[in-house]
C-alpha cells in the first residue's frame, strides 16, 4: 500500500464534514440511524443531512444536494436504494468528497449484476481519488475523533482497532467489550470492501500510533498475495487476532451471500495464518479474552503453565483444557510445593499441579494470589490459568499485586460472569461476595494492564496462554 | 444394582435425623459450613450435632456421641480428620445409622495408604448394612426433602439430577443453573466413591420418579462394565448429560490427585459413551446449555437444521458451527423463501440459509419469531438455531409463540448474557432492552419448558441441536 492509502485512511477517520443520503425526514430509516450515531458520540464537525425536500433533519441543516452545500466534504455515508447509489458517488465525486461510507446493499453479495455494479461503482470513484469503504457495510467508529456508526455506542477510547466484515458483529463487539473493559482506538465495518479492503485497513492499523492490539472478523480475503505480505509485517509489530468464518462448506456459502466473499482453501489458510502468527478465535468471547491478554501482555518464556483452582473439578478440566492446546503442566519444584503446602490444609488440596485450594477457599480467597504468587515464582513455571468460581474485588487487587513479582502471563477464569447482576438476590451476593456489576469494567481493566487475561471458560484461558506463546514464537523467530 | 441399593439411596434422600461429626463450637469449620446448609434451606427432620463438650452448637442441642443421643439416625456426616473417620464409622454402625456421608479427605486420592485404610472402612460398614458416600465429598442437595451440601443454595426443587465427582463443582453448579432458570431434585457429590458410586446413583436416577434429565461430572469410572450395564438402560429411558475430564496425561493425573480415579483408555470410553447415547460436554456453561435442551425436549427427525439471525457474521459463523458438528444446513423450499422474502427487506439481507435478518431487526425484533414459524414449518427443516445479540421479554414471547406452530428443536443463542446487568447504564438499557436480570431465571425456564435451549455461544447452541439428534439415534436404535 502506499503511504497515500494510509493517509486517506487517517484523513477519513478525522473528517470534519460528514454528508449524509438516505436520511428521512420523518425517521425510521437506516440513515437516520447512521446519523443518530455521530450526534450520540458528540461529532463535532459539520453533519450535512442531504434530503431532496426537507430543509431540517433530526435538528441539522439539511441540504437538497452536494452542489447546493457548496463546499467539499471529508466524508459522505449513502445510505440510499442501491438504484441510487452510483448517481449519488458521482455527486460526491463531483463534490471532491475525500471518501464515501456505502453503507446500501444490493452489490457483489447479490450476484453478478450487483457485482458489475459495484466495480464500476469503484472504478469511477478511485480514478477521480475518491475512496469507498463498503458497499455493504457499517463504516467508522472512532471514538477520539468522534466517529460513530450505531447509535449510543461508548464514548470512550481504547488501544484496539477492529476491522469487521460484518456490521452487526462490529456494533455488537464495541458494545461487549465495553462491558468487558475493553475500549477501541478504532472499529471499521469494511463489508464487501470493493475498495478499501482488510489489507488496508490492517497495515493502517498497523501503521496507527493508537493501536496496540488488532482483531478482525474476517468472512473471506480477496487479494491473498497482498493480505500475506502485510499480515506478515504488521503481526511483527502488534498481535492481529482474527476471527475467520466460513471454514465449511455451508459456512462458506453463507459467506459469499452475506458479503460476497470467496473464502478460498480452509486449510491451506490454516496453515497459512499459522506462519504469519496470527491467532485464530472462533467467536466473540474467544476474540474477547484474546483482546484483554494482548493490551499489556507478558509474552511467555515456554509453554510450561500452572493450573490454580479452588474447585477440583474444573482444575482437571483446565489441565485437559492446557494439553489439548499444546500446553505442558509444569513441574513444580519441591521447593513451590512445600511452600505452598504451608498455606493450604493438608488433606482435600494438592500442592502439585494442579494446585487445588479445595474449600479452604470458602473461608480465605486470599489463597488465590498467595499461591499464585509461589507457584508464579517456580522457574519451571512460564504461564498461570486461575480458576476461580467468582471475581471478587479482593481477587482482583491480590492478583494483580502478585503478578507485580511474578511477571508472567495469567489466565484468570471465573465461573460467574462478572456483568452478572446475580439474580439470586442477596443471598448470592452475601456468599460470593462479587465485583458490583458497575465496578466490573474498571477492575477487568486493571486485570488487561497487569497481563491477566479474564474468561469463563478454562478452555478459552489455556487457549489464550497458547496464543501468547504462539505469538512469541513467531516474534523469535521474525528476528 | 439390588432393589435394596435404591431403596437404601432413597431413604438416605428421606433422612429424617442428621448426625454432625465435626462442627465446631466456635464455628469456622468446613463442619460448620455443612451444618449451615441444612439450616438455610430449611431442614424440618431432627439435626444431631455431635461435640465432645458442647452442649448447643448453631442453636441445636448438641450431644457427646451417638450413644448418649440414644437413637438411630438416617444419616450421619463425618467432617473430622482422617485418622478419626473409622472409629467414627464405628460409632455410627453400632447406632445402627443407615448412611454415612465421609466429607473428610485424605483416603484414596491420598496414595496407597489412604486407600487401605478406605477400603477397611467402607467393607467394615458395608459388612453391617450401612451404606457410605464418599470419602472426600459434599454429599446430597435435594430441595423437596430439604437436604443441602452449602449454605445459601436454591429452595426451588427441578427435575435435573446431577452426579458429580467434585464437590465444589457440584456447589457451583447448583448456582450456576438457579441464575440460567434450571432447578434440581437432587445433587449428589460422590468424591472417591468408595461405595455408593457413580453407576450406584445413575440407576437410581434412572428409577426416580422426580429425575426427568441426568447430569454428571466424571473422572474416572471404576467398575466399568456395571456402568456400561446401567447407562445402557437408564439412557432409553433419561438423557444422560456427562463432563468427562481426566482426557489428557495431565488432566488424568490430576483426576488421580483430585478423587483418586484412573481413568482408563480415552479413545475407547469415547466410543463406548458415544454408543451408550451419552450426551458429552466440556464445562460448566456447555453442560447447562444441554441440560436446557432436555428439560422438555422436541427431538428432531433428522439432522437439517435452518439457522436465522440478525447479525449477519454470526450467521457465517453458525453455519460453520452446525456443519462442524454433524448437522446439515437444510435448503429451504422456494415458497418458504418467498414467505421469509415478504416480511424482510430485499437488499442486505438472505432468504436462503442461514437466513440473514440483517439491520432490519434493528426497527422490528419480532421478524426473529417471524421467521422462526415461518422457517420452522419447512419440511426439509428439522430443527433451529436463531442468533440474537440480546435476550429481550418479546423475543422469548415470540418464540414461544411460534413454537406451538413449529414443534422442533430450537436453540436461542445470544450475544449478551441476560443475567447481565448492562453496566453501561441507562443507554445501553435503552437501545436494547434487555430482559431485567431479575426475570432471567423465569424467562430462560420458560424457553426449556417449550423445547427451547439457550446458549451465548453459536458452537454451543450447534453442539446441543447435535446432541438432540445423537439422542433421537440412540432412542430409535434401541427399540
Amino acid at each position: 500500500m502506499s503511504k497515500t492509502t494510509i493517509e486517506q485512511i487517517d484523513g477519513l477517520f478525522h473528517a470534519r464534514t460528514i454528508a449524509a443520503f438516505g436520511v428521512s425526514a420523518k425517521g425510521g430509516k437506516l440513515g437516520n440511524l447512521l446519523l443518530q450515531g455521530f450526534i450520540d458520540i458528540g461529532y463535532n464537525g459539520e453533519l450535512v443531512p442531504i434530503h431532496p425536500m426537507a430543509t431540517e433533519i433530526m435538528g441539522l441543516k439539511t441540504y437538497p444536494d452536494l452542489i447546493t452545500y457548496g463546499k467539499p466534504v471529508d466524508l459522505a455515508i449513502i445510505a440510499l436504494h442501491p438504484t441510487k447509489v452510483f448517481e449519488t458517488v458521482k455527486e460526491c465525486v463531483e463534490n471532491k468528497t475525500k471518501g464515501i461510507i456505502i453503507f446500501s446493499s444490493g452489490f457483489s453479495e447479490w450476484g453478478a449484476e450487483g457485482k458489475k455494479l459495484e466495480e464500476e461503482i469503484v472504478n469511477f470513484a478511485r480514478s477521480h481519488g475518491t475512496r469507498i469503504i463498503g458497499p455493504n457495510c457499517m463504516g467508522l467508529y472512532a471514538p477520539a475523533s468522534k466517529l460513530s456508526f450505531f447509535p449510543g455506542l461508548p464514548t470512550e477510547s481504547g488501544v484496539v482497532t477492529f476491522i469487521s466484515q460484518s456490521g452487526s458483529l462490529a456494533v455488537q463487539i464495541v458494545f461487549a467489550s465495553f462491558l468487558n473493559g475493553i475500549y477501541f482506538t478504532k472499529a471499521i465495518s469494511i463489508g464487501n470492501s470493493a475498495d478499501l479492503d482488510l489489507s488496508d485497513f490492517l497495515e493502517y492499523a498497523g501503521w496507527d500510533p493508537q493501536t496496540k492490539v488488532i482483531c478482525c472478523y474476517v468472512e473471506g480475503i480477496k487479494n491473498g498475495k497482498r493480505f500475506i505480505e502485510v499480515a506478515k509485517e504488521v503481526s511483527k509489530k502488534k498481535p492481529i487476532i482474527m476471527w475467520k468464518v466460513g471454514n465449511t462448506p455451508g459456512g462458506k456459502k453463507a459467506a459469499q451471500s452475506h458479503t460476497g466473499s470467496l473464502g478460498g482453501d480452509v486449510k491451506l489458510w490454516d496453515k497459512t495464518l499459522d506462519q504469519l502468527g496470527i491467532l485464530r478465535v472462533n467467536n466473540v468471547r474467544e476474540l474477547l479474552g484474546h483482546v484483554g491478554a494482548f493490551i499489556h501482555p507478558y509474552l511467555p518464556r515456554g509453554n510450561r503453565v500452572v493450573i490454580i483452582s479452588g474447585p477440583g473439578g474444573p482444575a482437571v478440566s483446565s489441565a485437559d483444557a492446557c494439553e489439548n492446546v499444546g500446553l505442558q503442566l509444569a513441574s513444580l519444584t519441591e521447593e513451590t510445593q512445600r511452600e505452598v503446602g504451608k498455606i493450604i490444609p493438608k488433606y482435600g488440596t494438592s500442592v502439585r499441579n494442579p494446585v487445588d485450594l479445595s474449600l479452604a477457599i470458602a473461608f480465605d480467597t486470599g489463597l488465590n494470589h498467595k499461591a499464585a504468587e509461589i507457584v508464579g515464582k517456580d522457574p519451571n513455571v512460564d504461564s498461570l490459568l486461575i480458576y476461580i468460581s467468582v471475581l471478587q474485588k479482593a481477587i482482583v487487587k491480590g492478583i494483580v499485586k502478585a503478578q507485580e513479582q511474578i511477571k508472567k502471563p495469567i489466565a484468570l477464569v471465573a465461573t460467574f460472569d462478572p456483568t452478572s447482576a446475580m439474580p439470586g438476590g442477596d443471598r448470592m451476593k452475601n456468599l460470593f461476595q462479587p465485583i458490583r456489576p458497575k465496578q466490573t469494567p474498571q477492575s477487568l481493566e486493571l486485570l488487561y494492564q497487569n497481563g491477566i487475561s479474564f474468561h469463563l471458560r478454562e478452555q478459552d484461558g489455556a487457549k489464550t496462554l497458547a496464543a501468547l506463546w504462539k505469538y512469541q514464537k513467531y516474534l523469535q523467530a521474525s528476528y
